[in-house]
């Protein structure tokens, strides 16, 4: 937050406009214009203006405001305090208020309004609008500024806020001064609804209204700044309607281009993939796309985060989870290509994959609601902009797949990978089971280089994670281990990431937006670096009342350089890039009131699930060493690309 | 940081060019070209590239880069961790990072270049961008991106970085991508010349370099990639020249145009007001403005971040620093008017003086190096482009003042506000001597209300501090108690503040930075809120060595909003306003290593002083009631305004 303002009465500020000049503003209880001022529509045209904008939003679907405090705001805050259908959630830090709103989004689907103050205050919010550009994740940002006159005047706390976020943003407006006329406030109205109708449009996403405020700030009576017979001239701009003033409906694209090409390629391929990357806001798994890989056969590479890796489909579905250890191209090589691949979702997570379908397939449709080209191997020979699951059922509905279901299939091709994920899930159990830790090379978890690793941890998180649950994780490595080492399940899991931007930024706020939005229990999992970016961010914890199990996967700093040619420099490497900082973060304990517990790797499962049992909110640190892991992480990969050989595959 | 980047070997990425597609990327000890790769130019075009742009920015008068550790920045990382005269500075939060480096350039007019990965990384800049767009500070951004052709594609961790800080900053590129050729290599090197010639420009500021890389980015050798005739081909685009490229020289405006005029004016003027505020960085004082003070007899009324509050000048000129305290509307509405005020700087921190100036003067010059119109009441007459010393100085060569000292100025108009200046401070003395604090309001703090005030922090920081020391504020209070109570002193203090954008982020980080840019004993002065926000720029003091003393003025959030009407709102003031936050800061202690001690109001002194003695770093938090902090405080104006009516003034 950035709570900079002038003291003083609201009528001697730098940027009082001249017609409030006279009015005492210090006085809630004096009388505006002679009347009763509970009879009257509104105490000024900024109480009124900063109503009917919060009305709006609220009758558009916005049920959380998250702000940080600050005085320019104060409109906006007063009108959504007093609105009983919005919460009103306080941050201190604008870069978390702005992850916490994300998460909001991101879990449920339904944008938060984040508001704040003029100045560097809207800056912070940057990169989480990036990532809800990027990621699809609806976000309404209010940012109270300065009246024009005082832009680019050297006034305090005032910058140039105009598209402020760019092309970041699906939408921005710079609203008019607040004014009490019908034409003004209709206009103001519209814009609400268009604001939440653009952020949860095809894509969903961030929008932009930047909001000037004169002063007084505050609900004081300014005399004759609302004229009196306003809500008679036009009632519905006043006191807007029942319901929202606009009433939405949007459709997504619907149609069947491309519906038969797409049923023609999978009906003659003999050997197809599905590949479902991460999800958009809110993820709802795609139903359609699952039958559709039922009824051909079609392996279905699921992306942790795309919503399908975990559920009751995956009883019954050829879901494949384990690809990214298994897809070699010591391999895979040695296979032969798919025919065709539909891929959804964004770009995958798994390197590996998208290695291996930049090599693979001579027939690859991207399929996306919003028309996106998420495709960065430039491998796709079809583009289809549909809704996935629409997609699919008029596939499934064209192609000549009913009556027998692996009539599409060739059988070799689906065993060869379900094979190989059972290879892979075997060798992943082994390696957990063998007591890897133990340091004793020669002992049960010598194989695999006898250091504990990473990835049994989320593993683990999501074998004991409750169920129902929301499971969020960092980027860097734990996206990377989870998609590795988490086995697809048949439990109502909602994993979760930040993979529009892939920031270690604002995690711990995102994860706790999400706690916030849901009744589901909440884990985080996250690196000790993107734990340390955004500790502030813990502050949610007490003072919006989330609860989460936050495991903090502790190697001192950047693991994931361990993976890279620089670690062969050095120096540079380990100062400049394997960022050794040395914290300890047993004093976020005392900090944010929280229990701090340290676990062994090998006691980490039993840790997490006492802590997950427990009331409050924990923060589980398992500490490892990057190298150690990184070393187990690859002779694992090694162990799986040896059984599979080994199973002829 | 976002130290997001997928794994294996370097030429196996998604961004690989074609061309390097065969090399082996993994073996630093592999050869390019059949020879020697010390004998080579660069192992590859990354590497050459890097490494001239990184020698031109040192050539050019950087002496230090900021980064935060991530994979797509690699080769600005190895090249300046290999350059000599260059200290590689590594934070692990990009926007502590960026406001380290806007300390470092607010405190020596030497821009740090500021280093990032792709991504949202570069976003966490943008707080700090603006306030050195503001504030006049300089500073060299350099974000790595990823190659063009991943742009819009979907590609992990890549977002829109063109122009990603809009019109803050003073100039942005987006490199071409790296090529060994000797046309593409004299524009990188004119570029960097340029970067730093612009950011310490008049003004000074922000430049924005964005700087695509494709893979490998490690110094690995990449045969033909660097071909071997580069350096005979052209020698001073490979190895530059001795010294910079390009030798820059920049004059500042100069010339008298103007001059004459306010000569006339100053020279009819019986009544004259000389303003400064807050200083460009480096704050280097205004002696001639001194002197013409001095000459014309004009009080000097000096901002507490202009560069005059403090200094040998303050024993013999009419320097005034308690304005922010006696210029009430209910006092200065009986004296005369002021013919004619010269103003420099930004726009003065104390709202009672801006009000006092928009009210009083039939002339006003705004006088800015850069042609900057730094003033919101609007009530400038005449602007002047010119160096305000340079300006002062001709002034004094023209106006006719000397033969007597005091020839232009009304005696009663000096008197008149030396004499409100000791008033001022001697009832500051008194509240400070008197036991504010003792809570007896028959007691002798008991004509002030009582309560300790925050304003006796800073009254004794300016009095303990070392000479010469930096002393830094945060905004919100600190900064205004500073301006009301700091009394001017013949000592050599840079006393600094971000007063661009007035923000309460990065204040720690900016501090550290000034911290570390010079031998100065550093004290930092914040409020809990700011403390708060950037609480991760703590990391500083241990990873790059900085030691300060940080006073935590703590009232547990937001105490300027007592100075505004919304405290009469409840709610929602104190749940949206107040923004308690219960935080014990303490644990920070264990987090970063350093020494806190809480201290009461009464013996802060005390406490200070040791601290400064000590070695090592310590937080000092002093808590305070907000409200009756407040009380204290107008209670002390109001005595101040009384003692100079009864003075007759």
């Amino acid at each position: 937050m950035t709570s900079e303002n002038g003291g003083g009465s609201p009528t001697d500020g730098a940027d009082d406009p001249p017609d409030t000049e006279g009015s005492d503003g210090t006085d809630p209880d004096g009388k505006a214009g002679g009347s009763d001022p509970d009879d009257a529509i509104a105490p000024n045209r900024n109480a009124l203006w900063a109503r009917a904008l919060v009305d709006e939003l609220a009758a558009a679907g916005v049920e959380r405001v998250v702000f940080a405090p600050g005085s320019r705001s104060t409109p906006l805050v007063v009108a959504a305090a007093r609105h009983p259908d919005l919460a009103l959630l306080s941050h201190l830090d604008e870069r978390s208020a702005g992850f916490f709103a994300l998460g909001i989004g991101r879990r449920t689907g339904t944008p938060a309004a984040l508001v704040c103050t003029s100045g560097t205050a809207a800056a912070n919010f940057h990169p989480a609008v990036i990532e809800a550009n990027q990621a699809r994740v609806p976000l309404v940002v209010c940012t109270a500024d300065r009246p024009p006159e005082l832009r680019d005047s050297g006034a305090n706390q005032t910058i140039d806020q105009e598209k402020l976020y760019g092309d970041a943003v699906r939408w921005y407006r710079d609203l008019p001064e607040p004014e009490a006329t019908p034409r003004k406030l209709r206009r103001l109205r519209v814009d609400a609804a268009r604001a939440v109708g653009t952020a949860t449009g095809t894509p969903a996403g961030p929008v932009h209204l930047n909001v000037p405020f004169s002063k007084p700030l505050e609900p004081v009576p300014v005399p004759g700044d609302v004229p009196e017979d306003l809500a008679d001239r036009d009632p519905g701009a006043v006191h807007g309607r029942e319901g929202p003033f606009v009433e939405r409906h949007a459709n997504p694209p619907a149609g069947d281009a491309g519906a038969s090409e797409v049923a023609d390629l999978v009906e003659t391929a003999d050997r197809g993939l599905i590949v479902t990357g991460p999800a958009d806001a809110p993820p709802e798994g795609f139903p359609a796309l699952v039958d559709l890989a039922r009824a051909t056969g079609f392996p279905l590479l699921a992306d942790p985060l795309s919503g399908v890796r975990f559920g009751s489909h995956v009883d019954d579905a050829p879901v494949v989870g384990g690809y990214d250890g298994f897809l070699d191209p010591a391999l895979t090589g040695g296979w032969p290509a798919p025919e065709v691949v539909l891929r959804v979702g964004a770009s995958p997570t798994s390197k590996p994959l998208r290695k291996y379908l930049a090599r693979a397939a001579d027939r690859q449709v991207v399929v996306d609601p919003a028309g996106g080209w998420r495709e960065a191997e430039f491998a796709a020979t079809h583009h289809v902009t549909a809704d996935p699951d629409a997609l699919a059922r008029s596939v499934l509905a064209e192609a000549d797949l009913s009556d027998d279901e692996a009539a599409a299939v060739d059988s070799d091709w689906r065993d060869r990978w379900l094979s190989a994920e059972r290879a892979h899930w075997a060798t992943v159990e082994e390696a957990r089971g063998a007591g890897v830790g133990s340091a004793d090379p020669t002992g049960p978890g010598g194989d695999f280089g006898g250091d504990p690793f990473e990835g049994a941890v989320l593993a683990a998180v999501v074998e004991a994670a409750p169920d129902p649950s929301t499971v969020f994780v960092s980027n860097s490595m734990p996206v990377r281990d989870l998609d590795r080492f988490a086995r697809p399940r048949a439990v109502d899991l909602t994993v979760l990431g930040n993979r529009g931007a892939s920031g270690i930024d604002g995690i711990v706020s995102t994860a706790l937006g999400c706690g916030h939005a849901t009744e589901d229990p909440l884990t985080l999992v996250t690196g000790d670096l993107a734990f340390y970016h955004d500790m502030n961010g813990l502050l949610a914890l007490g003072r919006l009342d989330v609860e989460a199990t936050v495991v903090v996967v502790d190697n001192d700093g950047g693991g994931i350089f361990h993976m890279l040619p620089i670690e062969e420099f050095d120096p540079p490497f380990t100062e400049a890039f394997r960022t050794p900082h040395g914290l300890d973060f047993e004093p976020t304990a005392d900090l944010y009131d929280l229990s701090f517990r340290r676990t062994d790797p090998g006691d980490f499962e039993a840790a997490y699930r006492d802590a997950v049992d427990g009331k409050g909110s924990t923060v589980l640190s398992v500490e490892f060493d990057a190298a150690g892991s990184h070393r187990t992480r690859e002779a694992i990969q090694e162990r799986v690309v040896e059984r599979i050989r080994d199973d002829g595959a």
